[in-house]
């Protein structure tokens, strides 16, 4: 694999293969400008003296006042600042238009909503071939629990993090045992049902079941939903909507039916929403709960994981969310 | 938020808030002894010329191995590779002891099974307050296609990679709609259902439903279950188990019963295991696809994350991998 020539973008891909975080670095010219540009180099060095360092290029446009100039910030981006870093990277726009900014201890722009934050002064410069190195003596700092943006391979990205302990559900499976609980299916169904395990009670106390659940919460998005609709929209659970079961939501009043020329439609009740109200506070609670437990950061990397899943394995559902004035494309 | 004072634990812990993978590198010592340490410290500075950076404590015993020796090697370690990052951040042992080592260009060990590596001469080295900033000219390296190790406010992590474009199911929901396609519950459920949809053809294809494969796969891990101790274990999932759903099993050959002494246990027959065998096949293609799509390190993240939101909202299951001789706890 060892590569004879260097062909500078497979080498920025083997050094891309090198997880960061994502900085934004400012400053402020002699004449008053401010000036930010978005970096991964950044690394800590030492923490007596504490000292940080990052480089920019030579050819950088911003490399003059960072040399100029003494005092600079260090942002380590939250994971909600993915745009914020495009625009610093960007070139030519007025980068600061529109950004308010907190008060710091000397005149560089200090950033808000960021994971942390490090007010430097230039300790050392030093030469790195295309690059200068610029050390920093961190003068003040500050941080938040803000999840922090991850950058690997030329995308941005949220850090599942490991316990220090292997997470293991249960006894280490027997080898010759195909199936385990290492299969993304059975993890998924898992986890799946174990949340709605918590959920069941409160289904249990509006005598409702897992289909009925999923009819309430449908039509709290989109109302009026025929049978058909419906079943377009539930069908890849497995779960068939049938007449009787609509006529049970009916006769507890949860749900009522109007008619629209040759089509049954069906509408929550104020009882039905306030039913669908509470299910869906119960599953907000829950997830704030494991985010406790979890992490913010692990939940958003769990969320977008689970978006990407979707997306890939999507057997073409109808969105339920789209505008109802545009109907959905019904399966 | 800011710092006054600067404790040296609170400093660190605003550094590590910044995300880096994790190298290891190594050098040979003049007497020919290998010697290597763990460094989250490492950056890339120069396309051209090719220059790393990494820093090193004054404290460090390796210091001047590193300061006398010209080449080293730097590993950005793999996933997989957790535990040899923890050895080579420990003192005192024989770091290198059984590790196979590749041939490199220079005597300085080159470790296998990383997802890149960097063989490098000392160019400069800098003051870097408590620390040696070392900076090296790449001389050859390689990479693997092999997910990169995170580190992240210390501990362990894995990427979740955001694609570029934002990953949005559908149209955006009203704000005024409390249920959300991005609630942790619908995304879960939505996930579990799409890679059900999947296997549920082949499931009708032998005539089974989805509680039937719960009961075969759950057999195909712990034979001879009485009912009481398969609805223990399969229980969280709504789905009761019924006799008339193991006489029809055992009417389509898939299971047998047994008698043992006032309890009746079911076993897989050679046609159920073959039916489980295939099933769990299914899901296995089903999941290597979607690491061609997510990226293999993606899917290991996002079941790192299922394990973890597992193991926070267990109602206390029995563990089906336990070893036979050691009964399970039931429920």
């Amino acid at each position: 694999m060892t590569q004879a020539s260097f062909d500078p973008q497979a080498f920025r891909a083997a050094l891309g293969t090198f997880t960061t975080g994502v900085t934004i670095i400012t400053t402020r010219s002699a004449d008053g400008a401010p000036v930010g540009i978005t970096a991964n180099s950044f690394n800590s060095v030492s923490l007596n003296p504490p000292l940080v360092l990052w480089s920019l290029a030579k050819t950088a446009r911003s490399l003059p006042v960072f040399e100029e100039g003494l005092h600079w910030n260090v942002h380590v981006l939250s994971a909600a600042q993915e745009a914020l870093s495009g625009s610093f990277a960007a070139q030519g726009t007025d980068k600061f238009a529109g950004l308010a900014l907190d008060p710091g201890i000397s005149s560089a722009p200090l950033l808000p909503g960021c994971t942390a934050r490090f007010q430097c002064r230039t300790a050392f410069r030093y030469d790195g071939g295309d690059h200068v190195i610029f050390v920093g003596e961190v003068l003040a700092y500050d941080r938040s629990e803000l999840p922090p943006l991850v950058y690997q391979a030329g995308q941005y990205a949220i850090a599942a993090r490991k316990p220090r302990q292997e997470v293991r559900l249960g006894a280490t499976p027997p080898p010759e045992c195909s199936y385990t609980e290492d299969l993304l299916g059975y993890l998924l169904g898992r986890a799946h049902y174990q949340l709605l395990f918590a959920l069941r009670q409160l289904l249990a106390s509006h005598a409702l079941d897992e289909p009925a659940f999923f009819i309430l919460s449908t039509l709290s998005v989109r109302d009026r939903l025929s049978l058909d609709e419906l079943n377009a929209i539930i069908g890849y659970t497995g779960f068939v909507v049938s007449p009787p079961q609509l006529a049970a939501l009916e006769a507890q009043r949860f749900i009522a039916r109007e008619q629209d020329g040759s089509v049954q439609r069906f509408v929550l009740t104020a009882d039905g929403r306030e039913a669908s109200l509470r299910q869906i506070a119960h599953a907000k609670a829950v997830e704030e709960d494991l985010a406790d437990v979890l992490g913010a950061g692990d939940v958003m990397a769990l969320k977008l994981l689970l978006k990407r899943l979707i997306a890939s394995t999507d057997p073409g559902l109808p969105d339920l969310w789209a505008p109802v004035n545009e109907p959905a494309t019904m399966a």
